[in-house]
């Protein structure tokens, strides 16, 4: 695969259509599914192309976690207080420095109506939450604290809430998110075409995206598109040449979370329409060394024995300082009582009945995990942890041997990743130019775009499939809207 | 200032030429400089535009050091052996993971030839040689090592040689060296406007670019090129809404490593008449705790009194380590012996007579700022620096009180910084589009392009006057030996 944008084909060189329609949707994952629907319900005749036989795209091989928050109906009924306003506040900090305010204010705005609207469609949550720091309920229970709303620096700056919500079925749940969307998209009267990807876009001369150039096994279909074209291909992970240029920081990545069909395609056919690519360096790292919780109470270190992180961060946020502070390079310290199986397929870097042993096995300086540990177990009998902050109800001594090093570089375990970066679109779905200009007739929503969170450093589990699905809706509604060209 | 790309004006739309060249230069830096003068020796009537009311550019304002290599005249009379293969292996690593490997090759290849060029041109370059580390010789030497040579984990992998050649003048000397190349630009026979900035391309229907619209107090010029543009303009660390919006990070900056006049128009410009931004997110940032090298033999320390980088490393790397690993928030601690003044108005954070007393000024917590002196001094009293390989050189116990913290903060320092994003080119100049493709009669060199050094971890003091002067030669010489357009 390559990294370079696709040219689009002018309509001139297109000599008849096979097929027409009000808004072509390219990719039917979370995104796109959503898109169609509304695009559907506000009245365009809208066709829906699918690269794999079925769609669903990344978002059904997610664990099935959404980011609501403002009162749902879940998180009255578990009892937690949440706002509009204190959502707002925690989701501008997760969305990153340079995150679109127009998007952070609509998410968090419409996020109660649009938890009703994916009820509505039959997707099912459960009144119940989990406690305990996870990546997402193992069984069929819905709401836990799913990023950094309980962590320092976030806890200070905005009232905690949690708005993880899982959909109710056990273990990852992403498709069986996705399974009452796509049969809504059915049941609305969008057409489908699996098994047909889309390869560039159609432009006039004056510059409006007028239909794509598709294509189905050994055919090639020339499609109009009246009002608008919705990109909804996902990011960018499984196109390495395009990680390479782009967030070479990211390649250490050895887990794609996608589907496999994350290549860039609707980023690189959105470029070759005029679409300004933007945030292509940022992508979102999870090494998930945690569950079991308990390993929230051991200790991150780098080569040196040195801790760089409160251990109680989100994943996206840990992963982001192994990686940038430890150098990719590091262990989890835990003792006998913490040790559990993780779901990242971590190896054993060590084990041994003494720090001293370890830290040799290690092959670290001489007396610095010794340090680290001593001064760790000190603070954290008081509950304290004055270098890194972590969370009193993390903070134990370790003190129970053996004591095992779990290794938590990319040799070691599973650094999974998903890239942050993509188009340039307005909140409503316009495809933007390097000018800032719309282009007429070309939206974007999803891993396709540089979305509603532009770090993962700040990220919290959830925003992504809450992004795609809220994002693809309002792209649906504004191609649906937009005056025909013809 | 904004952030948008500049849109190309369309040739239908030009009524007459106010001037007509083969080829046009924007900007009157080291880059255009250059250009300008290849470009006529090649026979081309050539026209360089430059804002201000003189030429020199951000050039002139830095400290005059280039880096040459493979056996200069200057490093043979003082003695260095220096191989292309070996300068080859170490600007490889130098110019960062996804440098472009025609880039690194030419650079090295003709490096000899480059430093002869400008010698003959009137650059004066002592065959003198200053041990030690500094950011540059502060009299008129010329030769030393300006970037990670003797570093870890370089040293281990290119056999060092010093490379960083200083004009032969003392203090900041960037003028110096632009002085003889200003004059050639002239004396060759290129027309100079000055006080004139280049606002928009000219582009005709097949995509070519044709000329540039001008502007020179109140006059609009529209300027044909018949051969080509060539984009010289500078980066774009004074344009900050260009950097929050591509280079987040680099928004720590509180001094730009510029003319002021670093504003993005050449980069927008190229953008706006197809040109591919590329590796906008990187810069080179600057805080010159160094000279007085003594102070390589303090150490860096984190909020938590923790060591996180080989203090003996260039400050692009050690810099980059303080904001990527330190969160911003870096000291230096040295002794009574190695106190000295830096050029970068570093304000003491504390002096106390024990490192106690220290660690409490410094607020940090209880014991490991301790622990991390008493663990190196130990370290460093049989020359070794097990935690991060700092050369024996540098390896000396702190002892001499009182004990000084020099702020390493953005608060208590100068960050300089400069942008390592731009346009994309080949190596010969053309810039590119997206899908690879050159832009008929556009060319870019310096720091309007993603040049030969991408990385700020990586740099080496001198790879930029080294790359805007190399590369804007062969830019000049493209765009002259191109067919004219009409």
């Amino acid at each position: 695969m390559n990294a370079a944008t696709t040219r689009a084909t002018a309509l001139a060189d297109v000599a008849a259509w096979d097929r027409e329609h009000d808004v072509v949707v390219v990719g039917h994952g979370g995104a796109g599914a959503c898109a169609a629907i509304e695009a559907v319900r506000a009245g365009a005749d809208t066709l829906v192309l699918e690269k794999q036989t079925r769609g669903g795209g990344s978002s059904a091989v997610s664990t099935g976690v959404v980011y609501f928050g403002g009162g749902t109906r879940v998180q009255k009924a578990c009892g937690f207080d949440d706002s509009v306003e204190e959502m707002t506040k925690f989701v501008r900090l997760a969305a990153g420095r340079e995150a679109d305010d127009d998007k952070v204010r609509l998410f968090c705005d419409n996020s109660v109506e649009h938890f009703d609207w994916l009820v509505d469609l039959g997707v099912d949550f459960k009144d119940s939450y989990v406690a305990g720091k996870t990546t997402h309920p193992f069984d069929d229970s819905c709401l836990f604290y799913s990023g950094n709303e309980l962590v320092h620096p976030f806890k200070e700056q905005a009232t905690p809430a949690p708005r993880g919500h899982k959909v109710a079925r056990e273990g990852e749940a992403g498709g069986y998110f996705m399974e009452p969307i796509l049969q809504a998209t059915e049941a609305v009267g969008a057409t489908i075409l699996n098994e047909c990807g889309a390869e560039r876009a159609i432009v006039d001369d004056a510059g409006r995206v007028v239909g794509v150039v598709a294509r189905q096994g050994d055919s090639v279909l020339n499609i109009k598109a009246r009002r608008g074209v919705i990109l909804c291909a996902g990011g960018f992970i499984d196109n390495k040449e395009m990680v390479a240029k782009h967030a070479t920081d990211l390649l250490i990545a050895n887990w794609n979370c996608s589907d496999g069909f994350d290549d860039g395609s609707g980023i690189l056919l959105g470029a070759g329409a005029g679409g300004e690519l933007r945030n292509m360096h940022e992508g979102l790292a999870l090494n998930a060394y945690y569950p079991p919780d308990g390993h929230l109470k051991g200790i991150l270190v780098d080569r040196n024995g040195q801790r760089f992180i409160n251990e109680d961060a989100y994943l996206g946020r840990t992963t982001d300082a192994m990686i940038f502070k430890a150098g990719g390079h590091a262990y989890l310290i835990v003792d006998d009582e913490l040790f559990g199986q993780t779901q990242a397929f971590h190896k054993l870097a060590a084990v041994e009945e003494t720090f001293e042993e370890l830290e040799k096995a290690l092959e670290m300086p001489e007396g610095e995990l010794v340090h680290t540990i001593e001064v760790y177990n000190r603070n954290a009998e008081r509950g304290e942890d004055p270098l890194h902050n972590k969370s009193p109800d993390y903070c134990r001594p370790l003190s129970a041997p053996p004591y095992a090093a779990i290794d938590c570089t990319s040799a070691g375990c599973i650094y999974g990743m998903l890239t942050l970066g993509g188009l340039a679109t307005r909140a409503s779905g316009e495809v933007l130019t390097q000018d800032g200009d719309e282009i007429s007739g070309l939206y974007a929503a999803g891993r396709n775009t540089a979305g509603l969170c532009l770090e993962g450093r700040t990220y919290a589990s959830g925003m992504s499939l809450g992004d795609v699905t809220f994002f693809g809706r309002l792209a649906g509604r504004s191609a649906a809207a937009a005056a025909p060209w013809e």
